[in-house]
């Protein structure tokens, strides 16, 4: 085998790259913008751009190119179906037509799939036997690693965490359901929950804030938790709440020995954690609990290119070091 | 390898045996009461009876010998830590029990997990990809396989699809959590909550016939709506609708081909089906849906014994056939 593999996270305002060694290590890392108002074609050539980028010279050493996407995928065809957040990418063949491009096999997958194998691969759930992962963003997606092989599902729909109800006649939720835990621990939902709350005219340190013509924003609320706010701090401990919920399902049915939680909203650490870790131990089996981690992810905004890359390997039944 | 293997279902009223051959079909079947009240001592002895009796002549022509209990189990060590439902049955080390007792290598696996193989490999889950199965009886038990694996858990508590939370802050379920499908969709809880409406004064054929002595059971409840009664079918299409958001939260985790619903209360068929594949289109993806089958077990309580004894060679990464 060659010694690296380029792991792609495509993204709707960003498209990052890496070539990454065999062992998950990156050598090297681009991000480049997506451009995705300028159209699919556009999309397309900067994916190919951002391979060129990250590869550089090594490109003749590189085994495979692996893609992480957003939205509706037939992973097995590596057509992604509608990327949802980038406009007009529909029925785009986009493992063939890198293939096709580089001379190199490429491999499409869920971009949260992606980033829940780095963090068994080389992150927070490493050598774990059971991992549950949640990328906790804009939306809340999942993934899901048993005995090192990614659970994707009957048709390339498992793993999708954020779309399991908690509330059962709950918040209308972006998927058209209701109760789902992304309409509870997105942070689109973070926002929206704690404007409402504002409006209603909870006393916190974001009024003068907003007055002040900050936007509201999952970022800002941390910030003012951080500045000692207990409204704010309250919001996000009612994200992880909700979310143990989730989580506590998620233990009952599979038993795991680590569940990761990752994504832009996990910044703000162990206030989501710590009320996440009560939720699960209150409602799961003491049997359940005892052999159970719930974990930051470890990799940051690095996990989706690492784990595309590792699923390259994952999905050719090659043991990973 | 020898042709046959033998199956225990060992229950708190009746252990049942049977003489498997290695294809799953049943050769000889027995049902014994298991004498709980006589201790564990008699239990132990009546497991072993009621493998003398099924296998017979047969005895040295036995593979191996499988054995589905209720409870906490350590199925690796072979171990019952607590039966639950058969006082004083607390660390018995079974499986090696039965080996010492028959020379015959023996397994230990959880009951519902074991009805849950039993449909996999010889009815209603027949050659899924990824089946999710529910057994709904006294209480909610659950089993997931994956690719032809048990799901058995980081420490043997995978599956535990009865106790993940559909109502926060719902019903107290006998696990001491809130709001469990199994405190939805037990027998016991439809007895409960058909008995708490009934006090209310609801108008049911249920209340005459519990004037005439009758006791009040789901089967009762059942043959009530078979009579006809608006209200009975009501109670009944209730518990698929709670049911329902359980399935539908393991269809969006781990997106199944089949989803076998089976044991005693399945007897009421449609009335619950109907409504549990309501409830999972409305909240999964249309991606979910439309690869999924929801389907009534087809073994009846055949499943544990034929199960118990499937997950021999299912341990012992036998191919089934």
């Amino acid at each position: 085998m060659k010694p690296y593999l380029v792991g792609v996270d495509l993204g709707g305002t960003f498209i990052k790259a890496a070539l990454v060694t065999l062992q998950g290590d990156i050598v090297k890392k681009v991000e480049i913008p997506s451009e995705k108002e300028a159209g699919p074609e556009k999309v397309i050539a900067n994916i190919c751009k951002s391979i060129e980028l990250a590869s550089g010279e090594n490109i003749d050493h590189v085994e495979a190119i692996g893609v992480g996407s957003p939205g509706a995928l037939i992973t097995q065809k590596g057509i992604v179906c509608n990327a949802v957040n980038i406009p007009g990418f529909i029925n785009i063949p986009l493992r063939d037509l890198i293939q096709e491009r580089f001379g190199i096999p490429a491999n499409l997958e869920n971009d949260a799939n992606a980033a829940a194998y780095a963090e068994y691969w080389k992150g927070a759930g490493r050598r774990s036997l059971i991992m549950v992962a949640y990328t906790l963003g804009t939306g809340v997606g999942g993934g899901i690693i048993i005995n090192g092989k990614l659970i994707r599902g009957t048709n390339d729909c498992g793993g999708e965490l954020g779309h399991i109800t908690i509330v059962p006649d709950g918040e209308m939720c972006s998927c058209g359901n209701r109760g789902c835990v992304e309409a509870y621990a997105s942070a689109t939902f973070l926002v929206k929950h704690t404007s409402a709350r504002l409006k209603k005219g909870c006393s916190s340190l974001l009024t003068t804030w907003l007055r002040e013509g900050k936007i509201l924003t999952a970022r800002l609320i941390d910030e003012a938790r951080r500045a000692g706010d207990e409204f704010a701090a309250e919001m996000l401990q009612e994200v992880g709440r909700y979310l143990g919920i989730g989580v506590a399902n998620m233990v009952s049915a599979l038993n795991p020995d680590v569940v990761v939680l990752g994504g832009g909203m996990m910044k703000a650490g162990e206030i989501i954690l710590e009320p996440v870790r009560r939720e699960v131990k209150k409602r799961v089996f003491l049997e359940h609990y005892e052999h159970l981690r719930i974990v930051p992810a470890a990799l940051g905004n690095e996990a989706g290119v690492i784990g595309a890359a590792g699923l390259v390997l994952e999905r050719a039944g090659i043991e990973i070091c």
